[in-house]
């Protein structure tokens, strides 16, 4: 049996379960089983006594890079880092109106957006469970407030079902549960359950069926005010005289199958993506600020590592101005935690063994694409009533994503209008930003017809061009992690790598700050030892 | 077949299902199949060009009196309203520390919170579709922010199941939905539905089902890295070296069932209580603390009627002091919008018709009890990593709902300790209020051991006892509501009822709010004829 028909609608309900699991699917099909998720943070790490003028050379301030700084200047230690970029952060990034960012290939983009408008082109989700960046979140006093994963009022959309209309989630979400609901509680009337359900249990399975899938007395999923009151009504209850509420009519078992539309219903269902799940206030880039702020003067911005050389006395970084080029500058300690991603890694001579160095050079990185587009009013909210949260299409845009922030305010807004990985994201890294942006604006207008009127100013980043990772996060296969994945994280010499690339919660920042903290431990260990 | 089995967990299981879906369920059981959703409210009222001088008296300052009076006194008309409260909101009603709170029988409860920590003991929930209470909340510029209906790392508590040890609700939820889907994969393969599902169909629904509940290459739902994605792993991955993830194991089918507990993961789903869903920054209160500035002196507060009389020429209501009795006083109007709950009105004299008279009188009013809890530091968040939210309890103090808003914030909380229905709520309410607060703590340390040692202050509202409304909400049964409810909302000479008793949305504010927005319209066109 296969697992999937042979009809026209395969690679739709495939990029479909791509898009809406998210990063999650994407990582599941491309890494080892998309071990993305989750924490093994267990409190502030103490690192006791170094003797006293170690000094480590940390590369990269981005949130590995330093949660390894502070970490390591909490314990005593000297500590110096280099940044490519003249920000705190690396991929904690929030692209504000007015800023501007050059891309690989020179495209530079002035983010037209109005001041205070932004968006997240890297992480923009903080799960509840991982508890190492939300310790230093907090140690840092970066406020937090609620993401909308799941909005039950926003769209889920495929170009090849309902004729291109969009539905509303819990329509989908309802009519997909009910269905299943129904079966189910057929197959145990006619008996076939018998085998593997106890009959005590088959009794308690119809009553939770029937709650669970708001079915009727005669245990099937049919216009009712039960099903209505999941999906919605076709005419609401009121107040006063006239009203009467009329129910919904639930699409059939086959519409709601073959539209393959159910795939878009699971995402808020998964560990990384459950609620409670939070974002800084005012944007990702906050927790990279405050970092930053932390670390102060620590930080060497604009610095491109151009040569990493060890020794038995001590590590090496040349460098120059990233921004000018000009002379090279050196920056030498006794040790040295590099969180440069691999991508980046792979193309500066280092001199470390074999081993770490397969391991860097055979790490592929993953591509993603995010495109932001402001728009003179929140037609979201006022038309739709979609108060943040994400509609799905299966269009190469994948997810529309609303702001989470002053809901219900009057005036602009700024949409996420493309969130996409893999193959989409590929083919818009090869084209100038300002055609993303009209592509996402093409795609969204199938969703939002507003689109067009409304929209104002846009930015893209594609992550294969972003010129200091060259993709979103290392993406290991299976059998890439089984051969070097120990070797990419092993202390080579007086060298540690770090990053979420050291990981196995990939491309999120609890992987970046767990990686850090393992790698300094057993830095520090090599140190007393 | 019976819905249910007749083993010790039935009671268990109904009260669960009664809890969880809170309202919702208990409402679908005592009202005509739960129409307690939804709004057509269609946007702002226009009533025009009464003739001059036209008087509207309005009785009460709840959210349907105060909609009324502000609109009827935009349209042109004289309003005046009398409010049994020394504070407008009604039901809409946040208590504070510092506040006091004297219920019938006499008991006076000074809330002992810090100053700024709250409960709501009304309503606590915007829904996104409510549209006519969240057009006055913008109007006003009330501040929203979301309210966490679904928490995955919540509890889910049966004293009947597992030793009484509470579950994380994303345990449940994973294992429900897994072994439903394996399940009804199952009977696909077995050639179960070959009559009911085509056979691309089955094609398609053994993909969704394998997408949807977890399961392995096999259509099991098993202990696996898929399955621990939903319900969380037994050692989570890590950064750095010895960072496998280990799964999880699945709870059997047969445990799961028996439980009961997978009646507590379906709230999230109902229409009133979907993502996105809100509440005031501060407190239910602030809607009707707005509206009551908005109408400044029109409101007579401290004013408790006692008589109500109608002629050809008018409407005359008597009152007098709430607080000290003292003389009578009268206030006159052409007509007159009355919210005062049933419950109270059928105990003041009023000369309306038969019809109306029997609607009234023959109106049940709703128990519910809430009990907040003031701990001294947020032992739910810093232990259990529950950041807001709702558990649930098969006993009898229903749900625990946590403060969502100031997450990771140090110091003092208020969780909602005890938000029960039906007979738990009236066994409350014959007791004092420091018997109720010390049943909500013993209920509560059954999920949160830390509770005893944390308590510092509690404050209990049973709703029967609520001097001002003798309940929670109009119970409306399917016989009453056929015989009566077009009786109550029709005007009635030159009275009309408006309150959520008067609409098919019953203890929302959106019942209430369309209820008055109805109401008078049909006022002002009988007026204007």
């Amino acid at each position: 049996m296969t697992d999937l028909p042979m009809a026209p609608s395969r690679r739709s309900l495939l990029s479909m379960i791509g898009v809406v699991a998210g990063s999650a699917a994407m990582y599941h099909a491309m890494t080892e089983l998309g071990y993305a998720e989750g924490s093994t943070f267990t409190g502030p790490i103490k690192l006791s006594n170094p003797p006293p003028g170690t000094s480590v050379l940390v590369l990269g301030a981005g949130v590995a890079g330093m949660v390894a700084a502070m970490e390591l200047r909490d314990a005593g230690y000297k500590v110096q880092v280099l940044e490519y970029n003249g920000r705190p952060g690396g991929r904690n990034w929030s692209l504000y109106g007015g800023d501007t960012y050059t891309e690989l290939g020179g495209f530079t983009q002035k983010v037209g957006f109005d001041p205070g408008q932004y968006i997240n082109p890297g992480p923009w989700r903080l799960p509840y469970h991982h508890q190492g960046i939300l310790h230093y979140v907090n140690r840092l006093g970066v406020a937090l407030e609620p993401f909308t994963q799941v909005n039950y009022n926003a769209w889920v959309h495929s170009t090849d079902a309902y004729g291109g209309k969009p539905q509303r989630y819990r329509e989908v979400q309802a009519d997909f549960q009910g269905h299943v609901a129904e079966l189910l509680s057929k197959s145990t009337k006619q008996g076939a359950l018998d085998q593997a359900v106890s009959k005590q249990d088959r009794e308690i399975l119809m009553a939770a069926l029937k709650n669970w899938g708001a079915l009727n007395e005669n245990y099937e999923y049919a216009k009712s005010i039960e099903a209505s009151n999941r999906r919605g009504f076709e005419v609401d209850p009121g107040g006063g005289l006239n009203s009467v509420p009329v129910p919904s009519e639930p699409r059939a078992l086959s519409e709601v199958l073959g539209s393959g539309l159910w795939a878009a219903i699971g995402a808020g269902c998964n560990y990384e993506m459950q609620s409670a799940i939070f974002q800084p206030k005012g944007g990702m880039g906050m927790i990279g600020k405050a970092m930053g702020k932390e670390l102060g003067p620590l930080i060497q911005y604009n610095a491109k590592v151009i040569d990493i050389k060890q020794d038995d006395k001590g590590v090496t970084a040349t460098y120059i101005d990233s921004r000018t080029g000009g002379e090279k500058r050196t920056a030498s300690a006794d040790w040295c935690v590099c969180t440069i991603p691999a991508s980046i890694l792979s193309q500066i001579p280092m001199n470390v063994g074999g081993p770490m160095k397969a391991a860097i050079n055979q790490l592929p990185y993953m591509a993603a694409l995010k495109v932001g587009l402001q728009f003179k009013r929140r037609f979201w909210e006022e038309d739709d009533k979609i108060y943040g949260g994400i509609s799905y299409t299966n269009q190469p845009n994948g997810t529309i994503s609303y702001p989470m922030w002053d809901y219900f305010s009057k005036g602009k807004g700024v949409v996420l209008g493309a969130y996409a990985f893999g193959e989409p994201a590929f083919i818009a890294a090869a084209k100038p930003p300002e055609e993303r942006i009209k592509d996402a604006l093409e795609y969204g207008s199938k969703v939002h017809p507003q689109y067009k009127e409304e929209f104002e100013a846009g930015v893209a980043v594609a992550w294969h061009r972003v010129p200091w990772t060259l993709g979103c996060a290392g993406g290991w296969t299976e059998a890439g992690r089984a051969q070097h994945y120990d070797n990419l994280c092993a202390l080579d010499g007086r060298i540690v790598l770090a990053g979420e690339h050291a990981s196995r919660i990939p491309a999120w920042q609890e992987g970046a700050v767990l990686s850090a903290l393992d790698a300094i431990e057993r830095l520090h260990k090599r140190v007393m030892a």
